[in-house]
């Protein structure tokens, strides 16, 4: 663990085994990725997929800057899964619920093409596992219009807040509710496209999914 | 409109009327803040609440940074809402639907007091409208121990992908099930802390809650 991955606000709510880093990202859906541009910031949501101790994340305006240097492009890519409001006695002391990852690399563009047509896999299975099976795999035209971005997950930690308030002895007597609001992302029913036939239905991955 | 506000990738997706920027933000519960540590990237989970044409972010590592800097840290705010995977036949149309916003600005130190107060009650109120005439509101010592932060949405534009799968006319006679999961977040029954006497029971803004 390198000094930048080290929580430094609300320290008691870090955690740096890879098990619990790899169980956030394996969850979440979008990850928020941070780069430089000039002296701005920007921040994008992409779909990523982990492989072990690496993520690739889909491409977008960030490969733009991975092309221009080779080492890769400095991100810092966070994972937030909100897990439930937290309503205190006082203001103050309201929160939220959550776990989270962040994550410090250099971001590198995958230029070999088997390399590619992996990650890409990755990044599919993990939106919809058992998907990659069904659906037709890229073609070349595809996969050059694609941008696939590897990133070590080295340099990561994860952040997570649970359980209710942490009210001041003080403002027990209140005659205030308090408590925690759970919260989850649900999946409704699959709305098929106008075109599937009807005599195919959801497989069992899209009927039951879950995360 | 800025220039940096424009959609690159996907421009088709780009929406620029405050109305749709103002919908999404209130909708959202947590908001990626990008900002610049040296020449590293940070991306830090925080909550905020909007004020009009303005947001307040609740302060956290920014802080420490907008202190250093009479007009502000530079900050990329990206606020994302995930509506459902989406299913095509070939891997590569396989999308999200989703809506963001992406504010680029200077996030100011709030330190005016009742500016600050001001701020601390806009974010609660975001996070659950109604509570703050409800729980007791911070005193000296807590909102000394507070960072509050203003964004001017100035520059902002939102992003947002819906509908089925786009797919190549030459994949629709694939026998491979292709649509939408729709996919949102959900609360469940409130969970009262261990302190709360058993007559107070949740109220209304807390029972139905609802974004």
């Amino acid at each position: 663990m390198q000094s930048r991955t080290r929580v430094r606000r609300h320290p008691e709510r870090g955690v740096y085994d890879a098990e619990t880093v790899h169980a956030i990202l394996d969850e979440g859906m979008i990850a928020h990725v941070g780069f430089v541009d000039g002296e701005t910031p920007v921040v994008i949501p992409t779909a990523y997929g982990r492989d072990g101790a690496s993520m690739y994340l889909h491409g977008s305006a960030v490969a733009l800057w991975s092309k221009r240097m080779a080492e890769g492009v400095p991100v810092c890519v966070t994972v937030t899964l909100f897990d439930g409001l937290v309503l205190a006695r006082s203001t103050f002391k309201h929160s939220m619920n959550y776990r989270s990852v962040m994550i410090f690399g250099n971001a590198v563009l995958v230029s070999d093409s088997q390399e590619k047509l992996h990650g890409l896999e990755r990044i599919v299975e993990h939106l919809v596992p058992g998907r990659s099976r069904e659906a037709r795999g890229p073609n070349e035209t595809e996969l050059t219009a694609t941008s696939v971005l590897r990133l070590s997950l080295a340099e990561s930690s994860a952040k997570i807040r649970s359980g209710g308030p942490l009210d001041d002895d003080a403002d027990f007597s209140r005659p205030v509710w308090a408590g925690v609001l759970p919260a989850a992302v649900t999946y409704g029913t699959p709305v098929p496209d106008a075109l599937v036939p009807p005599i195919v239905s959801p497989p069992d991955y899209i009927r039951l999914y879950e995360r």
